[in-house]
């Protein structure tokens, strides 16, 4: 059972330390300096943290939300701080809404060839150093399906607070490796995926992909899309039909729309 | 040609109000006592706008950008203001990255029978009320081939500027028209459209309606989804194939995998 510290009885638990300053630079985990915790925010991330790989460290909440979340609570070994909303700013240095937080460390990472060993799906992002498409393309990989997302260079780090929060805690679900392009094409082949680089000047529709055992799709940022060595490594340029006239979707959504149409064996 | 004045000659011309205070609450067209000015920001969507049927007041811009616009200001009688980065800022109230601005009346409202009479896919929004949600369906709309946006009740006004920014002006282009349910449904019965309403409880893929001449899709805000109401309303209720375990997309996310998964003749 979780143990429930009070904050209003006074004293500052060194477990507090945790969650002090956020907004500072320095707490981001992906900077150099940085703590390098995880944090989850609201009674639905937290969730989703406390069923993940990520070993929870300490939670942080008004009393409404650690009661919520007191089955997931039942069985873990880690202290409960609960506080007003007003102790809880003082501590964070700004107001959250969601009312409640939880720390946890970094799991460890996983082996790039044991993951595609069992995986049918898989996204592989290049450049995509925006946090909230970073975040918008785990919580889509996830519920379309996709086993695995494998970030290229350039990729943002997507254990950063808002990718967690835009992600709905996805990014703690699907499993992720970061590595070259040598690294990760080379593990893809080796595990017989067929590879399709999503691209406006592609000639595929990406559901022509769909009877397909092993896909991955490879996904570059909004903009500068994806560069000649993403393309050069592909075995298709894949291309989302759509209107004349019209450019491009944001990378997520992109991600989104190709999930779907080359589909996922989990998904019904 | 537009006439291009240089504010660095001194002066303020009457066509600088339309950018004043942009920040300030009753700059909102959606807002009572907002001005109802429709504003788009940067080349892109300035393009957008010049291209679409909102008559152009005026401009405000940077010299360079003033410059990459010359081609479709040509043919416009429109004042052109060209103002340093400062100067902008000043009258704006912050600083745009984008260093461009077009302001516009709005536009008639089409009428909702004759748009249906050539429409084959249209989305009905209800209660949508984030600017960015709405601004992403409106994106995702344009690129996929929907035809006409018809807003039921409870949906933010889709050119207050940030739906206009984040849509990439597609709000300018992609008709819409607000109604309440009696009307809109009434509406599209009489064309002759299948009603898709998109819920977490449907039963029916969403290209499962590919072969209907003319769908409407129903999407709900993220959340509460669509009314009991509106749920009555629909010949098939329409899921997403999804994880097990993962509850929702995001709304315009949804959007995006459904409008591409029931397709339309545009799109290729």
């Amino acid at each position: 059972m979780a143990r429930i510290v009070d904050l209003a009885g006074g004293g500052a638990p060194p477990e507090l330390d945790d969650f002090r300053d956020l907004a500072r630079a320095d707490r981001r985990p992906d900077r150099p300096g940085g703590r390098g915790l995880v944090l989850a925010e609201g009674t639905v991330v937290v969730r989703r943290l406390l069923g993940s790989p990520y070993p929870p460290r300490a939670l942080l909440g008004v009393s409404r939300r650690i009661d919520e979340l007191a089955p997931e609570l039942a069985g873990l070994d880690v202290p409960a701080l609960v506080a007003d909303a007003e102790t809880m700013a003082a501590v964070v240095g700004f107001h959250l809404n969601r009312g409640v937080l939880a720390s946890a460390d970094r799991a460890p990472v996983p082996d790039l060839t044991t993951l595609l060993a069992t995986a049918g799906r898989v996204a592989v992002l290049e450049g995509v150093n925006d946090h909230e498409n970073l975040g918008s393309l785990f919580r889509n990989a996830a519920a379309l399906g996709v086993d695995a997302v494998l970030l290229a260079p350039g990729c943002a780090d997507p254990l950063y607070r808002r990718s967690v929060r835009v992600s709905m805690g996805h990014v703690l679900r699907v499993p992720f490796v970061a590595g070259t392009w040598d690294e990760l094409a080379g593990a893809l082949r080796a595990a017989g995926f067929v590879l399709g680089a999503l691209t406006p000047s592609g000639d595929t529709p990406p559901a022509a992909l769909a009877a397909a055992d092993r896909v991955a799709l490879l996904l570059g940022a909004e903009g500068p899309g994806l560069s000649d060595e993403a393309l050069d490594l592909a075995d298709h340029r894949v291309r989302i039909p759509m209107a004349a006239g019209v450019d491009s979707l944001n990378v997520a959504t992109a991600g989104a729309v190709a999930f779907a149409a080359v589909g996922a064996a989990g998904v019904r």
